[in-house]
C-alpha cells in the first residue's frame, strides 16, 4: 500500500503516518519526490483497509499494492510484453535482428552500414551518436549531427533505429529522432536518466550494467516502468568478470531468468560482450538457443578504421552468413522466422 | 596533441585533419562537445609541430599533449593535491573524519547524530537528502528539506558537510548547500554529471564504481578535473565479488595505488563496503594503516529504525570508541593527528 | 629447448647448465620431478644447436621445443582431437550426451537412472562414486561400492561411464572399472592429481576451476598431456561470479575459445553451473549452438531425494524432452546427429 | 547426531537407518570413509536419545552432534587457539612474522635469505621445495633437496620453517622436515590433501582458494580439524577479481571474519595477494591494523633474478624497514610487541 500525501503536507504529516503504520507492525518506506511525498507499507491485508489512512492529516490517496511485488513481474503481468518499434515487434515469438555500426561517425560511414545490414535481413539499425567513454579524451559521438544522419538512414532504408541517451536533458531531443532510446550499461543505475525515459513514449533498451545482479536490472527497468513507459526491452551484455580472454562474460542464464521474473521482451549483445568479433557468432547462436527475442550486433564496413570499439564489429558479409545461421537455430527452438 | 576545430568547422574539415593525422602515424579520436569538435593525435614528437596543423582548413587552435595522460596524474603534477572541505583539510597529511547518517530521515535524527560526532572527534558530516535505492519503492531521501537540516546542523556543530547528489539538474542547488558534493558509486560512469559538478566550484568526492578497475575510477575523476574542478576525493567503498559474507569486498590495495597513480587524497567508506557494523572498525583502522586520508563513516543514534542501510551504521558511542582506535593508529603511521 | 639432466647430476652441474643458458640470453627455468632435473631455456634458435648443451657435465639429453608453446594448443596439432570413451566418440562432429545422476546413491537409484537416459538417448552414463564435498560432515559417496554399481549399469545398458577421482592413490583403482575418469573443478590445479591421470591410459574430463581463466585451464590440461595422456576433454561449468541467482556463471564463450586454442573437444554441464533444474534446458542449448562437442546432464528420478545437488537434476522425461531439442540445435548448426 | 555404522554393516542396514531417521524428520547425509559408514541426522533434541537408534542392525554407536555446527568455529570453542610452530607462537597476541623466498632456489639464495630475515625480525622462515605452478614447463621447486636447505637455514638461525605440500604422498616426508606446513590456495578443496595433513601432528597453514567464500575456507579447515589436527592457521592471500592493477584482491574484511567465526589464527600474505612488492607495505600495515595474527612475506636477495614470483618479493632492507613499520602500527592495536 502506497500513501499519498497532498503536496503541502508537512513534514509532521508524514511523521505521523509512518509512525501510525509503524505501529500497525508495517515496514515502512518514504519516497519524496516531484514536490509530493509517498509512504510505503507492507501489504499485509489490515493495513489495505483504506478506511484510517485516507483520513489522517495531509494525505491525498491510498494505492494498493502492486501484486507480485514489481510491475514489470511475471507476477503483476502474465502474458510476454511486445515491444513495437516503429513497425517491429520485439518480443511476438519472431527473431528481432538489430544491426549497425556501434557510433554514427559519418554519413557515409552510416549510410553504408545501414543499407548492408538492411539488406542482410536485419529489422531495427543502431548507431549511437552519443557515446559513453572511459576517457573524456576519446571520441565522444556526433551529438544531433549524428541523429540526422540516422534519420536519413531511416529514410533511405525504411528500419527503425535505436540511440542510446546519457544525460536527462537530452532525453527529450535524442526521442524526438529516434524510434527507440537505449539506457547503457554504466547509466542503469542513473535513476534520474531512467525516470526521464520513463516519462516519455518512445520505446527503451535497458542494458545490463556490468555488476548488476538481475534482480538489480529488473528493478532498474522498475524505475521506468513506474513512470508510465511500459514498452521496455532488456539487453543482456555481459559483465565484469575475471578472465582476460572476453571484455565482459555473457551471461547466458540471463535470458532464462528475464523471461521467467518479467514480461517483458529480452535481447542479446554478444559484440559488447565479448569485445571481439571472433566470438560473436558463437555468442549470437547461444543467445538465440537459449531463447532470446532478439540479437544485437555490431557491424562497421572498415573494422580497422572504426573510431569506436573496431575489434567488436563484425563486416558486413560475415554479418549476412550470420543471420542465416541464426534464423536457421531460432527455427530449431520453435521461433517464427 | 588536441587539434581543436572552428565552431563552424564541416565534417569535411573534420575528416581532412583526421586523415591527415592518420597519414602521419597517429592514433586518432574525436571528440564533439557544446558545439565543437577535437581531433586528438597520440603524442609524438613530430605531430606536436604547430606548423602544419593550425594552417589546415577549419583549425581553430592547437593545444600540446597533457604530461603523463592524465592531469589527476602523478605525471602531470607531482606534489599532493590538498582539498578544502570549508576549513577542514583532506590530504594534507593529517586524518579526516567524516560521519553521519546515511540518510536524513528527520531534523531530529540529523541534529543528534550531528551533535554526537562533532563530540566524538568527526570534521566533516555527512548525510543525504537523495539517495540512489536499488528499487523505486524504497525511501529516496527528503530532497531540499533534507539539505536545509543539515546546513542548521552546520550553523550549529560549525562542521562543514558532503552530500550526494544523483541528477545533473541538481548539482547547482546542492551545491548551493553543501560544502562538497559527492557522486556516489551507482554514478561514477554518469558523464553528463561528472561534468556538470566539474563545472562548479564545490570539492567534490568521487566514488569508485562497483565494478570500476582502478584505472577507470581515474578516468572518471579525469571528466571532472578536465572541466576545470580540481577539488576532488576519491571514495573506495568496495567492489562487487563473490563472497556473500560482506556487502561489497573493500578493495584496500586502492588505497596505495591512488596515491601513486594520482595526486588527488584518498578517503575510505568502511560502512559501505561491509554493510555490516561489526566489521566497520577493522576495515576503517585497515585503511588507516594503509595510507588512507580519510575515513567516512556511517553513524546512526538508533540503527534499527534507521530507513536506509541501518545494519552498516554505528552507535554514536561505539563511534567514538573508534575515532580513538583509529587516531593511534594514524599516529603510528606517521600522519599528524 | 629442454635439457634433461642425469639422475645423478649434482646442484652444481645444475646451476652451471643454468647459468650458461642465461649467459646465451635464456629466460630459464629449472624443474625436479621424480629424482631428475629439466633446465627449460626459451625457444631461440641459437639454443636449439644441441652440440654445446649436451656435452656438458650431468646432461643426459637435450629436448627441443614444443611447437605453439603448448601440446595440447593449435598450434602443436591442427586437427581436432577425437576421444574415444568405450566405443563412444567425443569431438567428431556429432554431440556426445553424458547423463546421469550426480552421485550413485544405491544400487537401484543408478540401474534406474540409466536405464531411462539410455533409453531419451544418452551416449555415456554419468555417476560418481567419490564426491567432493564443501563440508566433511556430508555424503561423500559410495566409494568402491558405487564403481561396482557403475559397472553393473554399463553392463546392462551397454553405455560406457564416467566417474570422478579425488585422489592419486585411487587413480588406478577408478581406471580400472571406469571408461573416463574425471577431475572436478576443486582439483583443477591439483597438478599431482593432474600428473597421475596423465600416466594412465584411461581418457579424461578436466573441469574448469570455479577461479581459472581459459588459459589457466588449458595449462592444467598440458600437465596431462605433457605425462603421456592425450584422451582429454574440457569440461565447461560456470565460473564464480557475483549473481546469487546461479550457483555458477556459465562462461559461454569458453566455448569458441577452447575450440580456437586447443585441439581438444569441449563439453558442457550445465547442471553444475546453474546448479537448479528450470534453467538446464535452456543452457545446453545455448551450449551446442555455440558449438559444443556434447552435454552432461545430471539426471535423478527423484531429485528431491537426491543426496546430493538434487535441486539442479532433471527428471527422466524432462531429459529425454531435452535431448530431442538438443538434436534440433545441433543440425541447424551443422552438427551430425 | 552422527551415527557411525559397524565396519560390515550392509547397504540395507545404512538404508533403514536412514529412512527411519528420515521418517523422523531428519535431514539426513551419509559418509563412507575408510570402509566405515557414518549416517548423519539434524540436531534436533528427539533425535538425540541414543535409545532408538544404537539398537538397530548394523549401527555401532552415535556419537552426539558437534556444538555450533564445526569444531573450527567459535561455538564449539570460545577460547582463542594458539598454535606453536617450533617455539614461536601464532595466535598469542603477539603478532608473528613470516618470511622468507617464495622457493628455495639454491642452499645460497636460501641461507642468505634466512640470515637477512632473521636478523630483520622475523620469527618463521618460509620457502617453499615444492611450487605448484600454472605451466608444467615452469621450475617446480627443488623437492626433497629444498627441504634439506631449509632444515639447513633452520640449524644456522634457530628459525622453525613452513614449507608447501601438493601431494598427499608427500606429506609425511614433508613433515618431517618442517616445522609447518602448507595446503596452497590451489589446493584449498583438494580434500584427500587435507585428510592427510589432519593426520599428522604438525601445524598446518591452510590458504584460502582463490574462489573460495570465508564459509567455504572454514569447511575446509574442518576437514583438516576432523582429522585430529587443531593445530590450524588460517592464510588470507587474495581472491581473484577483476581489476588488472593487482594479482589478487586481498579480501581485509576476512581477518575480523575469521577471528568471529572461528577459534583459529588467521595470518595475511600481502605479497601473493598483491603480486608485486610496492604494495606489500601498504596491505601489511593495513592487516596487521585490521587484527591479523602474523603476516608472512616474500623475501629474496635479489628479485629480478627470482626463479618464481620474484615481482612480489621485497630486498633484505625493505622487509627490515616494514618490520619496524608493522611492530609500530601491532602496538597501536593493542598487540604485544
Amino acid at each position: 500500500m502506497m500513501i499519498v500525501m497532498q503536496p503541502d503536507a508537512t513534514a509532521d504529516e508524514v511523521a505521523a503516518v509512518v509512525a501510525r503504520l509503524r505501529g500497525a507492525g508495517a515496514d515502512v518506506t518514504v519516497v519524496t519526490e516531484g514536490g509530493r511525498t509517498v509512504v510505503s507499507g507492507t501489504t499485509e491485508g489490515r493495513l489495505q483497509d483504506e478506511a484510517p489512512w485516507k483520513d489522517l492529516p495531509g494525505v491525498e490517496r491510498v494505492v494498493p499494492s502492486v501484486r507480485g511485488g514489481r510491475r514489470v513481474g511475471r507476477g503483476y503481468r502474465h502474458e510476454d510484453t511486445v515491444v513495437m518499434v516503429g513497425d517491429v515487434p520485439i518480443g511476438d515469438g519472431s527473431l528481432t535482428i538489430i544491426a549497425g555500426p556501434c557510433a554514427v561517425e559519418s554519413r557515409e560511414q552510416l549510410l553504408r552500414t545501414a543499407g548492408a545490414v538492411k539488406a542482410a535481413g536485419a529489422h531495427i539499425l543502431r548507431g549511437d551518436a552519443f557515446k559513453p567513454r572511459t576517457s573524456p579524451y576519446t571520441f565522444q559521438g556526433l551529438g544531433k549531427a549524428g541523429l540526422e544522419c540516422l534519420a536519413e538512414a531511416r529514410e533511405l532504408t525504411g528500419m527503425p533505429f535505436v540511440a542510446e541517451v546519457l544525460d536527462p536533458r537530452d532525453v527529450e531531443m535524442v526521442a524526438s529522432y529516434a524510434d527507440m532510446i537505449r539506457i547503457g550499461a554504466r547509466n542503469m543505475s542513473n535513476h534520474a536518466l531512467l525516470r526521464e525515459v520513463g516519462r516519455q513514449p518512445k520505446p527503451v533498451q535497458l542494458k545490463r550494467g556490468r555488476a548488476a545482479t538481475v534482480e538489480e536490472w529488473v528493478d532498474a527497468a522498475e524505475y521506468i516502468y513506474n513512470e508510465g513507459n511500459t514498452r521496455i526491452v532488456m539487453v543482456e551484455r555481459g559483465v565484469r568478470a575475471f578472465d582476460p580472454s572476453v571484455r565482459n562474460m555473457l551471461d547466458i542464464s540471463a535470458v532464462p531468468l528475464i523471461e521467467q521474473r518479467t514480461h517483458l521482451p529480452i535481447v542479446v549483445d554478444p559484440s559488447h560482450a565479448a569485445g571481439r568479433r571472433d566470438l560473436v557468432p558463437a555468442l549470437a547462436k547461444a543467445a538465440v538457443a537459449a531463447g532470446a527475442d532478439g540479437i544485437m550486433v555490431d557491424v562497421h564496413p572498415e573494422p580497422h578504421e572504426a573510431l569506436v570499439d573496431g575489434s567488436q564489429a563484425l563486416r558486413p558479409e560475415a554479418f549476412a552468413d550470420l543471420v542465416g545461421e541464426l534464423q536457421a537455430v531460432a527455427r530449431a527452438v520453435g521461433r517464427r522466422v
